[in-house]
């Protein structure tokens, strides 16, 4: 508290980010990191960048990037917007797209940095609750909204929608943006860019800081109707201009011109869950007693987590 | 204009960055980049960490560079910030810091980005004008004021206050946040940063972009009392957690461990400008009718800077 502060200072609650111990060799699973590293060519291509030219001030409206992005997603590139990781991206949104008189809408058990948001931009908002089985409920949505907000899959249960559960979302919310953050969907879920299309208030954002394993380099993008990425770099122009660096944009491109590194990275990080998967419920099973039985795989699966995470704390 | 923007997004009046021509050997002065470029062991430094390490998230806190800048600043690290280039530092101070019922102050012929932040956080400000000889006046701001912002030496007039005019300023406002904007205080003005110590109201608010030459790499800070840096990271904890990318970070703390090279360059700098300096105002001379006589020696360098633009589009 300062008599210096601006009201709003006081009343925030800020965002968590996860630990980053200083350990070497920890293996390290709070973050969800990817385990396999970026590309040796990604890696080539930011070394080759790191020359003179970093006394110049990167383009600030990321032509080439954009352009990449939107060949790669078969959208044009004003209907791509950039920003420093995918949190800068929802950040913008939230302020440019997600406030109206009505409440926004999002899952009571979701990321953790949306009322953060809401907060910041004083956003009014409902949290619909998931249901027995931590899933969410499409019917759950229909109710006033002025706005709504999806992790698809959801995060941290890791339960997905179907891209026909985001259409009857969108058929239902035809008046109000609908922003589905994908940060998690290259891990198993369908993408919802070719919706974009059809309806306009759709917003869907990606960042490549897991499945492209650059969350050291911040990068995070939004794809939607252009009338809606002109909304974003509104408020984007009117707080910082440059948000991505040369590197940052260049290491950004290569990562979407390596398909193949990327295809066989992702299916290794989905086999390495599913082997971690079955390796945490074998454990569970031999040295504790077995979680209590229940309706819900998921609660179930957490359960067990729980569990072993006592045992591995010595009980 | 759009049904599915927040009323926010239609009243912004966003920053136009200065252009980025796609032209190879242009020699740009629009945006002030530095001709010199970062020294070589700060691109070494960089490459180095261009590694499978950019995999994981960068430290959020910036811990490393923050001590490296409280060293080289004589402060402690919790008194210093750092962002995504000064605009995001300058963005998270006017959310913190400089919005309260009264009025912001700043100078009506200043950094135009000011008035686009005032409007996107709401912010009422007074623009004071800059007197006859396109000065700041210490003593016209001995008015009512929420807070203040003040370049040093301003933009684009190149004029900076002495420390002693700052003291004044701190004096006369001891109870409101007063922002120090030092973008370009390494080509020639005394920097506020001493005077933290004593101004528990002071931020003094610098950049890696000019003097540092790392423009393509966006970083910026912030130093002040630890109160004043508590309030800029509840703002940036509540909008995006990690700003600087590893390559940021590590760029950012090499080039601060080339005090010779700093400095080398920050001097050729200097000696550059005063030579186009006298080469503007020799051919002006040579080639145009003078220009008309003034008491003031700033409007006669501009009146012949815009003498001599009118010859160079071929008068």
């Amino acid at each position: 508290m300062s008599r210096f502060w601006s009201s709003l200072t006081h009343d925030l609650r800020p965002y968590v980010p996860g630990e980053q111990p200083r350990m070497v060799e920890l293996v390290k699973l709070n973050t969800n990191e990817n385990p396999l590293g970026p590309s040796p060519r990604v890696l080539e291509v930011i070394r080759s960048e790191a020359t003179d030219t970093l006394r110049l001030y990167p383009d600030p409206q990321a032509i080439a990037l954009r352009t990449a992005l939107a060949t790669y997603h078969h959208v044009r590139p004003e209907q791509v917007f950039v920003g420093n990781g995918s949190d800068e991206v929802l950040a913008h949104a939230f302020a440019a797209l997600l406030k109206h008189d009505a409440p926004l809408l999002f899952p009571d058990i979701t990321y953790s940095f949306y009322p953060v948001y809401c907060r910041l931009f004083g956003i009014a908002y409902d949290a619909v609750p998931l249901d027995q089985a931590m899933q969410i409920r499409v019917a759950d949505y229909r109710r006033p909204a002025g706005a709504l907000i999806v992790p698809n899959p959801n995060a941290p249960t890791g339960i997905a929608l179907s891209r026909a559960e985001i259409v009857t979302l969108l058929e239902e919310h035809p008046d109000v943006p609908a922003v589905i953050d994908e940060a998690y969907v290259d891990f198993g879920a369908e993408t919802a860019i070719p919706l974009v299309a059809s309806y306009p208030n759709l917003l869907v954002v990606q960042t490549m800081s897991k499945s492209r394993a650059l969350a050291g380099l911040r990068i995070g993008y939004a794809i939607g109707n252009a009338d809606l990425i002109e909304a974003l770099t509104r408020v984007k122009d009117s707080f910082n201009s440059y948000p991505l660096g040369r590197l940052a944009q260049a290491g950004a491109i290569a990562s979407l011109e390596g398909e193949a590194y990327f295809q066989q990275s992702r299916v290794r990080v989905i086999e390495g869950r599913e082997r971690l998967n079955r390796g945490w419920t074998g454990l569970a099973s031999k040295c504790c007693r077995p979680p209590p039985t229940s309706s819900s795989r998921v609660i179930r699966r957490m359960r067990a987590l729980s569990w072993l995470l006592r045992c591995a704390n010595g009980r």
